[in-house]
């Protein structure tokens, strides 16, 4: 059975999150299976570097699916495609892969995008694709409180109840904070990049900084927060709708050539 | 009757354009005079800098409207936009202005962007929000296209049949075509800015610029099809999803101290 590589872009917002659930709801796993289906038909089971939460978008998502063709992947993709209107999900790259690859278990390294705007007006075109708050932000103290969270940590505070990971060890290897024009407000735009990330790691890390950038936090508070290694010490997490997964490494890119 | 000019950005999508039809179709122009309305309960009717197509967005939209309490712009902006829920429509801006202020007549320059997107996988962040083609696009022939469309021409060619404009004579004073990174693919972005537009010209025009940057037309062919001052020498006209009204410039800027 060849294995596929699937680059994915998504909009989270009409769906349960990437994995498939029972009682009918739509999520993004169930929507590319069913294309799968229209293509070979039988239940695939396809498995994702990302298992993203309602409303969490996609921009580089990466999922492996098992086939009985021999298909290419430029026409593979397109294929997809085709079936996977009317949802807000593309293919936007296809490769062959080595029967070895999992785009889960072979991932050495996820980034996420997070967008927090800043204007007192709501947003209309991207509504739905961005966290928004009325008030000011104080970009300097949010730095300052990212910074306690860089490097190798037990992350309990910072994880949800539900968080199925062995251990709450990780290394945050980067959390960079910049600040972009926004037409009548300011954006905020959060990157973070780990081998791995614990559930609502991000949401729970981002929703304690809006609270820094407000001024209701002072910035040491994010270190106190994190050695207390106690969920309640957590601040508010933040909604989901200006999360982004922007790309997953491997050691070898499969996307590199197609 | 005090007056107030409002700053305006609206997603187009959901709206039969601007001007308010009957018929009960859901307009722009309808949408805030009802906001307007639950402020103040009388008929409003207020005039706009442009009178965008259905489907076209705004991000700078002037309407100016009369009311008959004086308000502060700040809360009237706010209690505007609490009334718009849930239309994705907003007053970004609100300024108190002279009575003899007109958002249409008084303005003296209008910019639109026109998004342009070329990949082959289906948008999904920003359907709706940019046209899109699945083949390459040359943007030095689309460069070389445009050039001959600035200053003082008979844009008879580049007008809907359905205009209304007194005259086909206008003088464009900028048409840009720049290129930018778009996931998997490219965006061509055109910024064009004249006194004031034909109904349909940037569309056409832009119609036409995709013809030439597929390679489907010379360059040169867009100075025939000008000065063929014939409709029907016009190329496609392009969907309205990648048209925004971008800004409107006034004499003053009655927004500068709000």
């Amino acid at each position: 059975m060849p294995r596929y590589a699937l680059h994915i872009e998504y909009d989270g917002g009409p769906f349960c999150g990437w994995q498939r659930q029972s009682g009918g709801l739509l999520s993004v796993q169930g929507a590319v299976e069913q294309a799968l289906a229209r293509l070979e038909p039988k239940q695939h089971t396809i498995a994702a570097a990302g298992r993203t939460d309602a409303g969490v978008h996609a921009t580089g998502q990466v999922a492996h699916a098992d086939l009985t063709k021999n298909w290419d992947p430029f026409r593979l993709s397109g294929a997809i495609n085709a079936h996977l209107r009317p949802h807000p999900v593309s293919i936007t790259a296809c490769a062959r892969v080595a029967d070895d690859f999992h785009a889960r278990f072979s991932a050495r390294e996820r980034r996420y995008l997070f967008r927090l705007v800043t204007r007192r007006a709501p947003a209309t075109h991207d509504r739905g694709l961005v966290w928004q708050v009325s008030h000011a932000l104080d970009l300097a103290a949010m730095q300052a409180g990212a910074a306690h969270l860089i490097g190798l940590h037990d992350f309990t505070t910072f994880r949800s109840a539900l968080c199925q990971s062995a251990s709450p060890v990780k290394t945050l290897d980067e959390i960079t904070i910049t600040q972009h024009a926004y037409p009548n407000g300011t954006e905020y735009r959060f990157a973070l990049r780990a081998r791995s990330f614990l559930h609502n790691q991000v949401r729970s890390i981002v929703g304690t900084l809006e609270r820094v950038g407000a001024g209701a936090w002072a910035p040491a508070q994010v270190a106190t927060a994190l050695h207390a290694q106690n969920r309640a010490a957590c601040g508010p997490v933040c909604p989901p709708q200006g999360l982004y997964l922007k790309g997953v490494q491997y050691p070898n890119d499969p996307f590199k050539t197609a």
